[in-house]
């Protein structure tokens, strides 16, 4: 089970939590826990951090942010034992769960679930981890994942302690067809494939951190997105709650074409216009923006019609717009390009669905449906289990509800 | 160096910390800081653990409770390095400062300090430690010290890395002959002797936490009390700062006879009357109390007249004053008295020098000069460095101004 800052965000809050967790044993689970830091505490804490000093040691921040989760585990474990049930906070570097030294950006690499076991099965003892953290163990020193630390820490526990599923307590009640403040037709997935997931995840349904989603595909945890809100009085454990669990393909009985319609407006585009079609011209591009840190999403390069000269665009994340320009001003001489224009007023809607592979002609549907809508595509790109559309912003919304009922996903 | 929650406030008082620290380093010397939770935060986490549960498992309290010294000892390090020193946060389970287990009230057994001490001839680092705080090796649990634990801490780690000298930053610039708010003569002492900082400290002196005195005292280790208000750029740090220094007996060149005054008016006197003068009757009285953990201060028993009956007075602190009646009232038939008075508007005025060893008459001339002001005294205790006196709350600030003067204490 594992529970966000919102959910433990004051002590009422933190005793509800504890119901929650009171049920599942109840009903005769083992269970560990894994919360987050009382919301707002982190950037508490960042802040003070920064404030210290803009450029520090991210040793140092790792050591001060930790403290956040530390707090929750260990109010947590005494919320439970107030009800009767045998609980203990863990802190990453007890149980150990190890990580890389990428501080504040570290990756987990071993945590060994024996301990834990032996408690549920001696004891029936409750583990209430400190989620987000972990220790590098060479140099003793605490880390922390990163931002939605929390969901990769409980999906990784959840596979050195072999649970049968992890829960994810969150403020939505599962993962979404599209975002329903602008379809309010959508319809929660019942359930969806690790790898759609990856999709709608990574291209903005923020409901689970990626690297969560991909550390359940690779150990085949089963993560079932849950409301947090239900009162824990009115759950039957042995039913079936709402939500939405992100399982492999295989589980799913029947896949449908199009599972989801994620979109973006945070995009900014770039093109380079009439660059000499000849190999290395993608490095000479590329390479730069890649030294710089700018992250690249689409990248749309047509076939020149006369051999020779060609035009390539690309979308970077908004906030990084003005310094994708400033490196590709930089680099004209050594790319050779003609012109750039650029637009910040655009977005990228995606549409996604494990069913395509097999399926002909589902992007082509959706080229037909907008068009009649007169809205322009600026740049397509494809991959076997979505494809994305660079369109202009204003249009984003109308571009959604469209396809979203196109292929069929509004609620009955 | 070890600060306190008052000077780690906030990050502009932390900032100012790393001037106290840069200012020792640039002066050549090897610096290991410990600090305290800033100030307010220990309140606010003991207050949430209470919220949680009134009675809640204090090695969970432990671990809620050690995050306010981990923040701090981070954001040291980070202001450290931004003024170009090297620097790391040590968490009490990295040095590892070995405790016992006892949760909440938990004794150092034992420190390790090669590490710091190779840092200090190898980098040059200064050594960050989160006070208050450390662990029990056998169950790698994370324990406090109790409430005013960092400075225990400061003086532990002193004597681990065999420092010259434990600086203690407070909130006043020293050790005072009394309080300075009573009697505005008071003066600061250059140098007060373990013993008598014990008795000070015990008495209600409330400078230092008196486990770090008696540590300081076991490991001789000099412990200066100083003001973490005077600006770091106003000291030279070659010269002689305004402040205590707490040492050995040997290092005081001439001990005056009586070196403080101190007083608590948070007690409260317990008279049992007419019991009988017999063996065990001290026994029967004092092991109620004692189950009932309420601590007993002063206990006078005179001679009895006839060889018959006597009676028999103590004080505790004023909060446990009801506690100990009742007990008493429920001891009453195993004790045997006849009657039971009390009173809760009493005052302890103790006077302390080791010179009293070899001076005689030193109690006579307090007692002279009190019954000239008439003040009552109600019950006398000494040891071979103290002597206690218990008179009504009402005369304390005049006793203790009337002894200041009389043994000569008074600001030239």
């Amino acid at each position: 089970m594992k529970f966000g800052g919102t959910s433990v965000a004051n002590i009422e809050r933190i005793r509800n939590v504890a119901q929650h967790v009171k049920r599942e044993v109840d009903a005769g689970h083992d269970v560990a826990v894994v919360v987050s830091a009382m919301s707002g505490k982190t950037n508490e804490l960042v802040a003070w951090a920064t404030e210290t000093s803009p450029l520090h040691d991210a040793r140092e921040y790792d050591a001060i942010v930790a403290s956040g989760e530390q707090v929750t585990s260990g109010l947590l474990a005494i919320a439970l034992q107030a009800l009767g049930i045998q609980a203990r906070s863990w802190q990453g570097w007890q149980i150990p769960i190890q990580t890389s030294e990428a501080h504040a950006s570290a990756r987990i690499t071993g945590i060994d679930g024996t301990e834990l076991i032996k408690r549920f099965k001696e004891r029936k003892e409750v583990a209430v981890i400190a989620g987000f953290q972990g220790i590098h163990e060479p140099t003793g020193r605490i880390t922390t994942l990163g931002r939605g630390g929390s969901d990769t820490s409980a999906v990784a526990i959840a596979a050195a302690i072999h649970a049968d599923r992890c829960d994810i307590y969150t403020d939505v009640d599962g993962v979404y067809t599209t975002d329903p403040r602008v379809v309010p037709k959508a319809k929660r997935l019942e359930k969806v494939a690790f790898e759609e997931m990856l999709e709608m995840a990574s291209l903005g349904a923020k409901v689970l951190q990626v690297r969560s989603v991909e550390l359940g595909m690779v150990h085949n945890v089963p993560v079932f997105v849950r409301s947090s809100f239900d009162k824990p009085e009115d759950i039957d454990p042995h039913g079936t709650p709402p939500g939405t669990l992100i399982c492999s393909e295989e589980e799913i009985m029947e896949n449908q074409v199009v599972t989801g319609i994620a979109f973006s407006k945070d995009e900014a585009q770039i093109s380079v216009r009439q660059i000499e079609d000849k190999p290395g011209i993608a490095a000479a591009i590329f390479g730069p923006l890649a030294d710089a840190s700018i992250n690249v999403d689409m990248i749309v390069q047509n076939v020149s019609e006369d051999g020779k000269y060609t035009d390539l665009t690309f979308t970077v994340p908004a906030s990084e717009y003005n310094r994708a320009k400033d490196t590709i001003t930089k680099a004209k001489d050594k790319i050779g390009y003609k012109a750039m224009d650029s637009a910040t007023d655009v977005a990228k809607v995606s549409v996604i669905g494990i069913g395509m592979r097999s399926h002909a002609g589902v992007a082509a549907q959706a080229f037909k449906a907008l068009s009649e809508r007169n809205i322009n595509i600026r740049a397509i790109t494809t991959s076997e289990i979505k494809f994305s559309l660079l369109i202009d912003a204003a249009y984003t919304e109308l571009a959604v509800r469209t396809l979203h009922t196109l292929y069929g996903l509004d609620q009955a």
